[in-house]
């Protein structure tokens, strides 16, 4: 590596230190090395620190290595206020000025000179004591999309259907949307009847899942069966039952160690709302209907009434004025706002939709109604990209700084692990991906972020898995129809199998999204929203769900230890994790082959000593270390997690490397 | 008149005799006048017999003219067996040879000279002695689509929903169609969960109404709402009840007075049917799946299985070979045969769906069937157009010429009866449509036309007398939530009261669309299969139609007696019926005035003496006549329903004139 001309790599202790994200006015030391360094006249880091602007600051040879001048170091305060912080390297040659910056990935790391204007690496700098509550960041969580989770009224009778809908023949029933064939429009929504009280009847069997978080996508009364399109935000809809049944469910999930996350959708409101109340379905003076309404500020009209501001073009989910008083208050101040009293009646967090659409400073009101109301509660974001460093509406967000949100759902992870899996990028590559994640989130965050694979947003992960055809070139009976063929399907549930383990393992809160775990197989929207499959699921992959968790839930060393990678290769990819808490500490070794039918061999020295063999929780088999080294053999589409005891001395080093 | 040329009109009995269409072996007798007549020549008819061909007959003066020669005749037996005559005339004169035929509009009547080829007049033959019960010919039917007449299960169970298929939340929500965005194929089949429970509970209604005869569309089970698509021709849908149900309805309506019709589909099947099983949801060998399968002869594969005739080219309805043994078998002739079985367990008649798709033998067979079950069983047919000479698919059909049908849908009634209230057509010649319909039709058949306004293929007749917009611009939301405006709808109300007069008081079996009586609106289907507004019916017009059920229902004139033109005019109709039974005879005069303005006021000489003064059984007024004459003035927009006795020795006069 010191054969580089320059050399500078952000994951590596000895260049940038400490390692990623920092607190503020926390001292960040930047090292250069390569071999054109000894004979440089000069050396510099270019910063850009947001909201100050460009600085250089001036690099000399470190202690011990004046003469030969093979590295040169800066120290700096990164900055006294949460923000984001871009450096690169100057360094002044007699054979010419030469940069040294980020990766044409931008993925952090190993950088890569250039002749001008090279890629900056990223720093983040959060507010100090980022706190987010154990029990969520320590939690498995399971996404349940209310109407297709089950049914717990007898007989499967469906309450309070709605007006010009339509509810399904038999609970196995394939969804498809109503469209008018001209316009493309909604023309029905169609329900399957699933509800609180069918939450309330699974919560066993979450339990045995190992869940202690539930997040359910929209509960308040709305016009369709996602519940995006708010009517009421301070009444649960009554399909899935009343505020009583809601405290029963908060109750009795908390009875079994769950907690509640709600789906806050504050953007936009239905048309078919209180609010807008564009059908006049409400008794209400809606916004639609006159000028003097009291929800006539929440919106945004360019031609009373007709036309108004709406998500992205639906003129059924016309877009709010978050930042108007009366909305806020509504929403977050008030004593009885919809934020307070949801979290007063039970629920233990927010799950923010399409964050991006909401201003920085509602959300961080928001936040602080939450904490005042309950400390332990639990803020999250739907961010689709890195949320440390998103750009939305042409604006630096401040997500995850400290002062907004908790947590952010993954979907980068997703990204990688899809791409992994289906053998897009090799395993050295996707290890980079979530490195940069690694490196670039909050800590704090990062162990918290939701690692989901699949959402109601997203084609289930075993479709992806198995390589399904592309849809876009499918009819709708096709894709209703379709079934990956069997070959298909095995390689999908091996990779399924692989990925679960590696979500399992990896930091931050895995989630499964319903009937995931189950088999379930689907499309985009609607067939992404099937009903779970009550009495077929997969029991092998069920199991192994289970096992899984089990394992999760079993060891503090998945959901709170260190992270590091141990070994890449094109087809495989192997980390440890390491947690020490007191003089005890655990050791975790990750270790999977994706190939079908190649082995993967890899020797590695490990990060910490331990003397106990590995454990392999999965087969119990043991591995034994020669010295600090570890040789692996990993069978094709095989996964190893290994466990043993870390050293007590092991443990006195406990930062992250 | 005889100021014409030629001339000879084939509604008065001088010059046709007998009038219409005559049994076999009936000589007829056919006259010809005009200015040229008494220096012709020669004169003679050109006749074209169907299956004989072409003759001429020498015509020549009639008795007692022979010098004036004036009127010229010629005498023949018109056909041996059942069969279509055609005629026209041919005059030999020192001017060169003259033609006199049918006039343009092919409607019989009044001729029109021609120089060459003229247009025929038709004659139609049938079988002596043709009889259709009298429980049908004087009936007045009601048609049900049962998926949206009434729910008769509690709390409005929708028992035993197919597999993927959508249910209405509310009994009043607006059917639409779920179709693939791409295909337009139907996705989802819709319910509303009307069934055969519902129809008993309704019965004591259908009573109040008049109603003595109900005809269904399919009951059996199919996949669909509408149920054209048999799925299993031998046994009731379970959506809609049991074999038992269906037992008790026939039953219970039997004794209210009502009979039961159903509809037999059987130029095709359902592909998701015992049968052929494309779907594979029966436990039967289908077609598709095998050649062996004993129902593979039943179809007409092209490619097998993939390809094979289909209704309109519409996949799940594959066509039948109906010529095939064991389908005829099946559906015929077998002891249990589905014709015989279900007269058997209650029904009354059969409706033949698409008969033109059916062959005439197939039919012969059906009804012979038919009438060695039960003799007093009825056949009808769908046929859209003057059944009498309909040519379908290169072939004449016989279907009323006394060995098939007894009766047919008059779509024809229905058109003529739109285009005089819609103002398109003037009263003189909507009476010509009827006329000729009047001449063709053999009497037994013209007297039991289901003379309908509205039926599940066509808009709503409210919809039509209300002008509203053309629906091909509209878009599907548009059409759902469109309703007439007040004025249009006022205006159609009107329209609709004086249009179901005519059908009580006219010849044939009036009927009633379910919902047409309540007042329902609706663009083409689905919107013309609304369910039934249960307790929101238009009551000024439901009593209207009880109104004039009663009178049909009270007065025997109105389903036997003679029909003759009155009166016609730009605005107005009127007619008489007569009828005697014994020495004993009533005499009816309608006349109504379309006119939303201005009065008609005609005088007419009456067909038949009456020395009681005619009463009005709407107003109940009287009106006297003056000598032979009636003069009338009608009101903008109203109705005269005027009954009288007759002299004895009016009676004694029998004919149709």
């Amino acid at each position: 590596m010191m054969r580089d001309q320059l050399y500078h790599h952000s994951h590596q202790p000895f260049y940038r230190s400490p390692f990623g994200a920092v607190p503020v006015s926390r001292e960040v030391t930047l090292r250069l090395g390569g071999t054109l360094m000894p004979t440089a006249a000069k050396a510099s880091v270019r910063l850009w620190r947001e909201g100050l602007g460009e600085e250089i600051i001036a690099m000399s040879p470190i202690e011990g290595s004046e003469t030969a001048k093979a590295v040169w170091e800066a120290r700096f305060i990164a900055l006294k206020k949460p923000g984001l912080v871009w450096y690169y390297f100057v360094v002044e040659h007699e054979e010419g000025v030469r940069y040294y910056g980020n990766n044409s990935q931008r993925l952090g790391g190993l950088g890569q000179m250039q002749m001008e204007a090279p890629y900056s690496w990223q720093l983040t700098v959060h507010r100090d004591q980022m706190h987010v509550p154990a029990w969520y960041k320590e939690g498995i969580m399971y996404q349940i999309f209310p109407d297709r989770f089950y049914n717990g009224l007898s007989r499967n009778k469906i309450r309070s259907p709605k007006k010009n809908s339509f509810l399904y023949g038999h609970w196995e029933d394939d969804p498809v949307y109503v469209k008018d064939p001209v316009t493309g429009s909604i023309l029905r929504w169609d329900f399957h009847g699933g509800n609180l009280e069918g939450i309330i009847e699974k919560l066993p069997y979450l339990q045995s899942l190992g869940i202690s978080i539930l997040y359910l996508n929209p509960i308040f009364e709305a016009a369709s069966n996602h519940r995006y399109d708010t009517g009421d935000y301070k009444k649960i809809d009554p399909m899935l039952g009343s505020e009583a049944t809601f405290e029963t469910l908060c109750q009795k999930a908390e009875a079994l160690g769950m907690r509640i996350i709600l789906d806050g959708v504050f953007s936009h409101t239905g048309s078919d709302s209180r609010y807008f109340n564009r059908e006049g379905n409400y008794a209400t003076l809606g916004a639609y209907h006159s000028k003097n309404s009291p929800y006539f500020p929440w919106y945004r009209f360019k031609n009373y009434p007709e036309e108004y501001d709406c998500w992205w073009g639906i003129d059924n989910m016309p877009n709010t004025n978050e930042m108007e008083h009366s909305f806020r208050s509504f929403i977050i101040d008030d004593e009885d706002s919809v934020i307070r009293r949801w979290l007063r009646k039970g629920a233990a967090g927010w799950r923010l939709d399409v964050a991006d659409e909401l201003p920085d400073p509602f959300i961080r009101e928001l936040r602080q109604a939450m904490k005042e109301t309950n400390p332990e509660s639990v803020l999250i974001g739907e961010v689709w990209e890195d949320a440390t460093n998103k750009v939305a509406y042409g604006e630096r967000r401040e997500y995850l700084l400290g002062d907004e949100l908790d947590a952010v759902m993954n979907y980068p992870f997703r990204e990688a692990m899809i791409r992994f899996f289906t053998e897009k990028d090799s395993g050295a590559e996707t290890a980079m991906q979530l490195m940069s994640l690694y490196e670039n989130y909050p800590r704090e965050a990062f162990y918290s972020c939701m690692n989901l694979v699949g959402s109601h947003d997203r084609t289930r992960i075993l479709t992806v898995l198995g390589e399904a055809p592309d849809e876009a070139g499918m009819g709708t009976q096709e894709k209703i129809q379709y079934r990956l063929p069997k070959k298909k399907r095995r390689r999908a549930e091996r990779r399924f199998y692989l990925l679960t383990a590696f979500q399992m393992t990896f930091p931050g809160v895995p989630v499964i999204y319903y009937g995931d775990e189950a088999g379930m197989e689907g499309f985009s929207d609607p067939l992404n929203r099937r009903t779970f499959p009550w009495g077929s699921e997969n029991q092998a992959l069920l199991n192994w769900f289970k096992k899984m968790t089990a394992i999760r839930n079993g060891h503090e060393v998945f959901s709170k230890g260190d992270w590091q990678l141990l070994s890449t290769g094109e087809n495989h990819i192997a980390f440890t994790r390491c947690f020490c808490s007191g003089d005890e500490g655990e050791l975790a070794v990750v270790a999977l082959n994706r190939h079908e039918k190649q082995s993967v061999v890899f020797q590695e020295k490990m990060p910490r000593s331990t003397e106990a063999p590995l454990t392999d929780l999965i087969s119990g088999s043991q591995v034994i270390l020669e010295g600090e080294w570890l040789t692996l053999e990993l069978a094709p589409q095989t996964v190893m997690i290994l466990l043993a005891p870390l050293k007590t001395t092991a443990c006195e080093d406990d930062k992250v490397v």
